[in-house]
Formats: structure tokens, C-alpha cells, sequence
């Protein structure tokens, strides 16, 4: 494979000295563009274009086109996994994500089995090979996943609730139940990022999207322990390199030093945690990743630098900081927003280099 | 006025020894209870219910009826507040809360205006006389507001939107005009909250259900500072007793020494926080409020038990705790749940005292 021209995320990530400090954006290839939505018509649906390697490469590097972004990161949806265990994932315009047959009876639960991503989540893989081949090495591809404890969320209630109260029940009532989907989905996670970086993808990030509606200790149980395990079993090198894994929790600014202790080499954060506060409990062990408000992308570009600036302080001077919102981008956002930010960070990261 | 027969909560509130863990839950008059929707539907709506002081007495005293809690809470809504204001409040059913007339444009935003508590939100004063009167010294009647930022972001949303965009847009692009409500709101506020303790609160609740959704300077400006300005402005004597003011941000975790320097007596947590932690961080300056997660009440008997115990347990020995849950009771809970919750809180704190 062709040698990366721009690594300097892969270097951050790895907390090694950049000439500035890299920017990506979770959901940066999304509903906020008007060619990734004229794309997403073309494929008929969400789930079509996520399916289909050459339509989802076109919408993977359609952000790089505009902006110029340190990442690549593979266009696809946590919630195809729970599909290749054959969930049955839709997407209804304006609702979200629906699995038309969740996990509710035992007998169900007991069923569950790990996918063959080659087989079932080929298009996947496929995908990442396609993008990595397009990108010739500009700039670092990242492969990603759901936690477990996020993706038993969708299973158990179907979608994306606001109380979670089918999964919390099942927690509180039956442990060994949830912590039975949680020991499949940690394998079936495990074999998705393998593949991923057998595909190509030289950085992986685990979304733990849920897992902030825990308690401490159930966090620890429920979500965290299986992250770590999937870090463990992780193919941590190949083509010769390091391949960095970057944990995020949102709403788990409480548990930064748990996530940093967890084997991976970054955290993301979200806007809520002073970045400063951040680095000082854990910025000797991991890099941080993150954090700006993504609501800033909604004001106007005085806002956006004056937020770029503020997060870029608050980390302070040296490496171990990739720029990223604290949350994905919204699709209300204006492109040229993102534009303002990408360049900002660019222009104003330097001197704490 | 009578004086009370037990005044557990009031005590630990104030730091001081009680015999055993008082116990309330947010929510505590409300959906979960047959005899909360009977009433509700001779009301004829959410509203007209929380109108009409006889009603709404009613249903304050239904929760004390059945379970042996420690206080009581007024029946009210946060929203009558900039109900008062002129913005036209609404509940439609399974949608939550609406104003009609959200603050959008500048010149509605300048024309805000503090109501006048005795004039606008008579009824709520009169609930609190009706359920003093009623309770006839038996447990405290605790008071409420919402934060200033959590008002404003229904104010601003119109409703509970899920991503706030309107208000965080404001925020990030015109502060000044988001500090105009909220001093508006702080007014308000601190105004409603008086006329309540002089009416016969013998506690007073700020919930702050928005803030944690901020970032931490953000939050600090414009959530934390509008509070720490009503905790300043509050009558903090009534009937020659002191008036304990409990502070709670959801969400916010990360904050809570900065909420314990605010003023109030005792600071809300809510499920994500370890209260061992907590108690370490701030339990030295102010009582803590919480923190069972309110899905173990969908759980069974043992798992109650068991939560109970733990909660009760990481908040350790001695005065300071008032127990409660992170979150309001859901509408989902079965009643004798809560019945199962109060008993062991009431049979397994004593030895902690």
C-alpha cells in the first residue's frame, strides 16, 4: 500500500509531535451536504447507499473534497452489525433507526450469533478497501464500530428510546441476559475491526454512544469492561504499522480515567469536559480527542474560530490532540461553517506545536 | 403554623443528625399512580390540574397516602413560569410540553417581563397553603423553579427539543440576547421562589434539567451563575426556620464543586455519579440529594433492595444525605416498586446513622 503523505493524525493519535494539530469530524460525511444528499437519492435509502461500496466511497470522500480534513472515516452505521445478526435494520425518514425484531425473549437472546464480516458485512470491508484505494495516501482511513453496551441499547428496545427502559430493565433484572448479548456483540465488534483493518482501515474508534446513561459501576460492567476487551483483541499492527484505537463515551467525561486505562490510545471527549481538566487527569496516557460544541457549527464563523481557539487553549501546547466536535455533525450545519472550523484549526494550532 | 413532626429532611438538608435516611422522589405525584390520572382526568388536563389548588393538593398528598416519605413535594410544572410570561404553555398528550409563542425574534425578547408571583401564579401559592394546611406538620413541604437555562431552553425551543439547536444558536451567536431572558428568568425566579417559602415551602429545588448540556464555561455563565444569583436572593428564614435550598443539574457531574460553592444547602446528583465520589468531592461543604437511577424501580423487589443498599452504602456514615433518585419517578414504574424503595431505604439507613 501506498506510504501516508498526511499522518499527522496517525501521529497524534500515537501522542508523536505534529506541525499542527489534526482535524477530523464525527458524522462528517452527512445530511449537512448537499451532495452526500443528492448521493443518498441516487441509492434509493440509507441503507442502500451504506451497502453499496461504490456509492458509500463517493459519500467517504466527499467531505476531503471540500475540506481539507487529516481523516477519512469509512461511511457506514454502527447498527449494520445488529443487522448482520439479523435484527432487521430500517431507517424511517425523521425517526431514526428502527431493528424490526428486537431482543425481548430469551430463546431470542440465546440465538444470537457472531457474524462472518466477509460474508455478512463484506460491503463493509469492501467499502474501506474501495476509499483506500481512492484516498492513494493522502490521508489516514479510520474503521469503526459500536460498543457493545450501545448496540445491546438498539437491540433490546428496537431503536434509539429516549428512557432506555427495555435494556435498563433487563440490566437491573437480568444481568446475565444482557451481559450474554453484550459477550456477543464484544466478539462480533472484535471480528468487525479485524476485518476493518485487514481492509485497510489504519486507525479504529469505538462509539460508545449510550454507554454515558449509566451508572459508575454499571458503566464499568456493562460498557467499559467489554470496550477493554474488544482493545485486547485487536490487531494492533499492520503493514508495519501501529493502528491507533480511540475509545469514546459520551456523557463519560466522569470516567476518563477508566477509558484511559482501558488499552487504547485515545479518548474522545465531548463538549461538556474542560479539555484542560481532560489532559491534566489523563493527557499522560492517552491522547484526547475532541471537543467542540458541535452547536458552535450554527453560529457564525466568529463563534466558530473564537471555539476553535478555546478548545485549541484549553489543550494546551504539545502533542496527543486530534480536533474534533463532541458529537457528531448536525445536519443543520451550513458546509461553510466546517470550512471555517477546518481552516481555523489549520491556522490558529500551530503555535502550540 | 404547626410545627413539624418530622423534620428528617429539613435536618439533612442542613448537615445535621437524623435517626435515619430521608427519603422523597422527584416525581412523585404523577402518572405512575391510578389515582394521580383519575384525578387528572376530572381535571380534564395536565393544566387545568396543576390550576386548580384543590386538585393539585390533592394529588400532592396522594404519594404521602401511600408510601411513608419523608416530604412533599407541591404539584406544579416548571413551565408555569414562562406560562406566566405570556408564552401560551400547552401539553399535548405522549409529546410533552409546548409554548406557544417561543422567543425568537429580538423585540418579543426585549418585551420580557417578570410576572408578578401573587398575580400570575396565585394558584401555585395557594396549592403550598392548601398542602401546608393539610399536611398539618406531618413532613416538609418542598418548593420549586426551574434554572434560568433550562427555562430559556424551553422558551427559546418552544417545546423539549432533543438538540437545542435554537437556544445553543443563540447562545453561541447572540449571548447578549440569551442573557437578557435569563435575567429575566432570574428575576422571576427568585421572586416565585420567595412567594413560595412565604406561602409555607420549608424547602426550596432548583432543577436545572438543561444545563449538562452545556459546556463547562458555558455552563458556569450561563447556567450556574443565574442560580447561585437566586440562591443570593432567596428569604432563607421563614417562621424562624431555616429554608434549605437544594441545587440540581442533571448532567452535571463534572461540576459539582462548583455547584457546592454556589450557596444552596444541598446539591441534586444524579445516577452517573458515584456518590462515594461526590461525598468526597463536596460532601464536606453541602448535603447530597440522589442518586438511585430511576430504571431500578422497573426492576423487581431484590433489585430494588439491592440498589437501595448501594446507594446507601457509597454515601457511607453520618448526616448530609437525603435519598431520592437521579431522575424523576417514570410513568412506567409500578406503584408498590416505590412502595418496596421507601421501606428499604427506611429499614436499611439506620445503621449509617
Amino acid at each position: 500500500m501506498t506510504p501516508l503523505k498526511n499522518d499527522t493524525l496517525i501521529r497524534a493519535l500515537l501522542r508523536l509531535p505534529t506541525p499542527y494539530t489534526p482535524v477530523w469530524l464525527m458524522r462528517q460525511a452527512g445530511r449537512y451536504l448537499p451532495e452526500y444528499n443528492a448521493t443518498r437519492t441516487r441509492a434509493g435509502s440509507f441503507l442502500a447507499l451504506a451497502r453499496n461500496p461504490e456509492l458509500a466511497t463517493e459519500v467517504t470522500l466527499q467531505p476531503l473534497a471540500r475540506f481539507s480534513l487529516d481523516a477519512a472515516i469509512v461511511f457506514s452505521d454502527i447498527l449494520t452489525l445488529p443487522d448482520a445478526m439479523g435484527l432487521g435494520l430500517t431507517f424511517s425518514e425523521g425517526e431514526g433507526p428502527r431493528l424490526e425484531r428486537p431482543l425481548r425473549e430469551e430463546r431470542d437472546i440465546r440465538k444470537l450469533a457472531v457474524p462472518d464480516p466477509q460474508e455478512q458485512l463484506g460491503y463493509v470491508l469492501e467499502t474501506i478497501r474501495q476509499v483506500r484505494s481512492a484516498l492513494a495516501g493522502s490521508v489516514p482511513l479510520i474503521g469503526f464500530c459500536g460498543s457493545p453496551y450501545t448496540l445491546a441499547c438498539y437491540m433490546v428496545e428496537g431503536g434509539g428510546g429516549a428512557d432506555f427502559r427495555a435494556v435498563k430493565a433487563m440490566l437491573y433484572s437480568r444481568p446475565d441476559l444482557l451481559h450474554h448479548i453484550l459477550q456477543v456483540n464484544c466478539r462480533a465488534a472484535t471480528a468487525l475491526l479485524n476485518a476493518q483493518i485487514e481492509a485497510g482501515a489504519q486507525a479504529v474508534m469505538i462509539f460508545d454512544t449510550w454507554g454515558g446513561t449509566l451508572g459508575t459501576a454499571e458503566y464499568r460492567e456493562f460498557s467499559l469492561s467489554y470496550m477493554q476487551q474488544i482493545v485486547e483483541g485487536l490487531r494492533r499492527e499492520h503493514e508495519g504499522k501501529r493502528i491507533p484505537v480511540i475509545l469514546f463515551t459520551k456523557g463519560g467525561g466522569g470516567w476518563l480515567e477508566a477509558l484511559a486505562g482501558s488499552g487504547c490510545d485515545a479518548v474522545g471527549v465531548d463538549w461538556t469536559v474542560d479539555l484542560a481538566a481532560a489532559r491534566q487527569r489523563i493527557g499522560h496516557r492517552v491522547s484526547l480527542q475532541g471537543n467542540l460544541d458541535p452547536a458552535v457549527l450554527l453560529a457564525g464563523r466568529p463563534a466558530i474560530r473564537a471555539g476553535v481557539a478555546a478548545v485549541l487553549a484549553a489543550y494546551g501546547n504539545g502533542a496527543g490532540h486530534v480536533f474534533n466536535l463532541g458529537h457528531g455533525v448536525t445536519q443543520f450545519t451550513p458546509p461553510d461553517h466546517v470550512a471555517a472550523l477546518v481552516e481555523a484549526v489549520h491556522e490558529l494550532s500551530p503555535p502550540y506545536h
